[in-house]
């Protein structure tokens, strides 16, 4: 499963400022935003529920007042 | 365009041991691997060309050494 975890778009990104930053600063200047997050892939056993995938991304790897959840599940 | 970075599978990912660990401590012991990354989010103007979208990843988002990039990029 992969779990990718960005802040909310009202939530400021001192890192992702700081790559737009340098990215402006070596040319790359039609780059008009950035934003850095987290990426994870866990391996998961067997066929666990929907519900549990969720849980564990919403509740263990995000915190949910500032981050949103994408989940890559795998096909069933 | 939508990057995301992963340590190489033979570099220690001592944060992804962590958050298996933790899972672990939870009861999600079904999940027996985890690796941490970054996700970025670029907003792109114009029709850049993928030469340029690669050299922005591979050079200047991740460390070749150690990191692996996974780029997606939009739709042509």
């Amino acid at each position: 499963m992969v779990v990718d975890v960005v802040l909310k778009p009202e939530i400021s990104d001192p890192q992702g400022q700081a790559v737009l930053g340098a990215l402006g600063r070596l040319g790359h200047t039609r780059v008009t935003g950035v934003r850095q997050g987290k990426h994870f892939v866990l391996d998961v056993e067997g066929t666990p529920s929907r519900e549990e995938l969720e849980q564990i991304a919403e509740t263990l790897l995000a915190n949910p007042v500032i981050e949103d959840v994408e989940l890559h599940l795998p096909e069933a």
